[in-house]
């Protein structure tokens, strides 16, 4: 069960002009239900892309990453479910690279236009020949009021779809900000992937553009974990078709460029926390902020210690106020010269500990009624200088291991 | 149920002349258990220490470190479960001090001889009336023939007492190495400390007992996982009485000081692989091997981003020899310049990944074969130069979530 999380309402997805969407059921891995989805860009749109650091990057990754860095215009990107394309080697690229000139045959484009996407099982071959017979059916079903179809369509282990919306005012003109996300936390037999699509009508030049992405994906889905493991497969792409009819973003400090980063990066957090919500085995939503630190850096790393402890997500599990083990965590998240005199950590509003013990004023009961929430947070002041940080994850479940452990059917 | 691991003999826990152990039930926690440890050491013996590196470090590892650090000799050790004294503040200091004072008036020593060592619940003030109280019961039950119950004592949710023994000869003459440890893996309601104690009736000069014993440290204890979490509390000593009648070794290349480092690190390695075996709802007991790195410390971060990932743990639990999750986590073990190309998987014998995905020759039932055992060794290949290195760590069941998410009664 995802934790507050309710399926998007599709008519509260607005369509983005300039950017259609279709999807075709094209039996990649199971029959019937849909799995693939593309999504077209108008001619002098612009895409920018950050992918997996992860060394083992799948084929797909290492194509997306290659088209894009040619420069010419993204007119199309196909996304597969079923199958990630990764640890597949030369086939594997020969076979993305063939969906992107199935695509673009379609489209009339180059195939370096084209952007691939997989996610699903991983270390066996892109059923390449299905994914591109489907094709022509997804291309059928182009329309720019499609996103809730296509929030499902790239669903694997999700329970939930994942969308998001946002419209602002720019000098008199409405601007939409859309996007969709799939969900992360590694799954039996695959290595789930986390997807985000992001689309704006505005028209943003490019290296904006980029920072943009850079900027919404640094405060959203690179601080969501569900347990820490990186996939091979994981991208986020923005998309601005510039059909607003409203002049190019060309200034980093103007009012507009701000606005719409804001709103970009609302719609990226809002998917990032939807992923952490319906994460594997997931019971509760945490939010762990951390706060007086030197920098930005150091805050990340005494969040993460946190998030990524087994010990502390199997008592946030058990509704357990153990505030040992986040004491311990955050004395081993690696700044050498931390003064635990000086923390201060807080339960929600409740003041736990304070000078390297519990606090004088705490009383099990008042932890132990905010731990038995859905959602907590889980507050962190280090006294050492003005950065802070807020990561994001869930509680480590019986479920988490029993989706984990069963075995390949 | 602990894999493949026996208590030790009692016949077969070699005394070390010079070191004598008592135990005593204190009522610390529980009545009735032995709960509290204390070992003696002959004048002139010699004592090394390691500790935790976490910044919440416990009160007996702030005294210890500065009991050793005065340099005078240690003539005595104490160590009590069921309160690790961590997250204690001022009051706890002063507690471990107190500790440390009694046991000198009963050993007619100063109190700065002596190192305390506590392990078991945490944030909860040390008992220490009743461990003062029970320390005239341990030191008459001192002994150099106790080690097995010495194991016993230092037990927290061990399921096994760990000791081993080792006797090498000596230009003639015998020496002995005996140790005892208990287990990591942190426990509701406390977070279980990692302690090793390790004692030789060699007679070694200081630097080189502190060089053996970081040597030995290196090589066993920081080697396991369990769930990557750093308790506040972990501690490891090497005593050395000088009682073996032997030259006191002071060159670090002789054929003596290799002899008597080998025997250490063997028992240390011992010692850490028990608590791997006895770890927190294990059913295998995994070593993870990384060869052919540029340096120790790169195949370490393979090693661990294996060890520690809870996908790839799920999948050892489940038998499943699910190689994307391996080399997923290898590939974000955080080496910028890893060539995925040239790396070669193996578990067991079998090779299973080469050239970026599936090994040609490989069949599943082969990988499956090797996961169904109870011992599994993992084995990478970086092909980018000649270092190496050993992890052992065990599985992630569905007992490691039920043991540490059950809520403190």
């Amino acid at each position: 069960m995802p934790v507050n999380l309710n399926p998007p309402l599709p008519d509260q997805l607005f369509p983005v002009a300039g950017l259609s969407l279709g999807v075709a059921a094209a039996n990649i891995k199971k029959p019937g239900r849909k799995d693939l989805l593309v999504m077209t860009l108008r001619e002098g749109g612009r895409a920018a892309g950050v992918f997996t650091q992860n060394r083992f990057c799948a084929a797909p990754v290492v194509v997306s990453r290659a088209h894009l860095g040619t420069g010419r215009g993204i007119r199309g990107l196909l996304v597969n479910t079923g199958n990630a394309n990764a640890g597949t080697g030369e086939e594997g690229l020969a076979h993305a690279r063939r969906t992107c000139r199935d695509l673009a045959a379609l489209l009339g484009c180059d195939e370096t236009q084209v952007l691939p996407f997989s996610t699903g099982v991983i270390m066996e071959p892109l059923p390449v020949e299905r994914v591109s017979a489907g094709l022509p059916a997804a291309v059928a079903d182009l329309g720019e009021d499609n996103w809730f179809n296509a929030a499902q369509a790239i669903m694997t282990t999700d329970t939930v779809p994942k969308a998001a919306s946002r419209r602002i005012e720019l000098n008199g003109r409405t601007v939409t900000v859309t996007g969709i996300a799939k969900g992360s936390g590694m799954i039996h037999p695959d290595m789930a992937t986390m997807l985000g699509f992001i689309a704006t009508d505005a028209a943003i030049a490019q290296p904006l553009l980029d920072a943009t992405l850079r900027h919404a994906v640094g405060r959203s889905f690179n601080r969501v974990t569900v347990d820490g493991d990186t996939s091979t497969n994981d991208a986020c792409i923005l998309l601005a078709t510039g059909a607003a009819d409203l002049p190019e973003i060309v200034d980093p400090h103007s009012p507009e460029f701000l606005a719409v980063q804001a709103a970009v990066t609302a719609v990226a957090t809002r998917l990032a926390q939807a992923i952490v919500r319906d994460g594997e085995g997931a019971t509760k939503f945490i939010t762990i902020a951390v706060e007086g630190g030197k920098d930005e850096g150091e805050c990340g790393k005494v969040a993460y210690a946190i998030a990524h402890s087994p010990l502390v997500k199997t008592a946030f599990f058990a509704s357990d106020p153990n505030l040992g083990r986040i004491l311990a965590a955050i004395g081993y998240a690696g700044i050498a010269d931390l003064e635990v005199e000086r923390i201060r950590l807080y339960l929600g509003d409740v003041l736990v500990a304070e000078k390297g013990g519990r606090a004088a004023g705490y009383r099990e009961a008042d932890g132990q009624r905010v731990m038995k929430q859905e959602e907590i947070t889980v507050r962190v002041a280090l006294d050492r200088g003005t950065a802070s940080t807020t990561v994001w994850t869930c509680d480590f479940s019986y479920d988490y291991v029993k989706i984990n452990a069963e075995y390949r059917s």
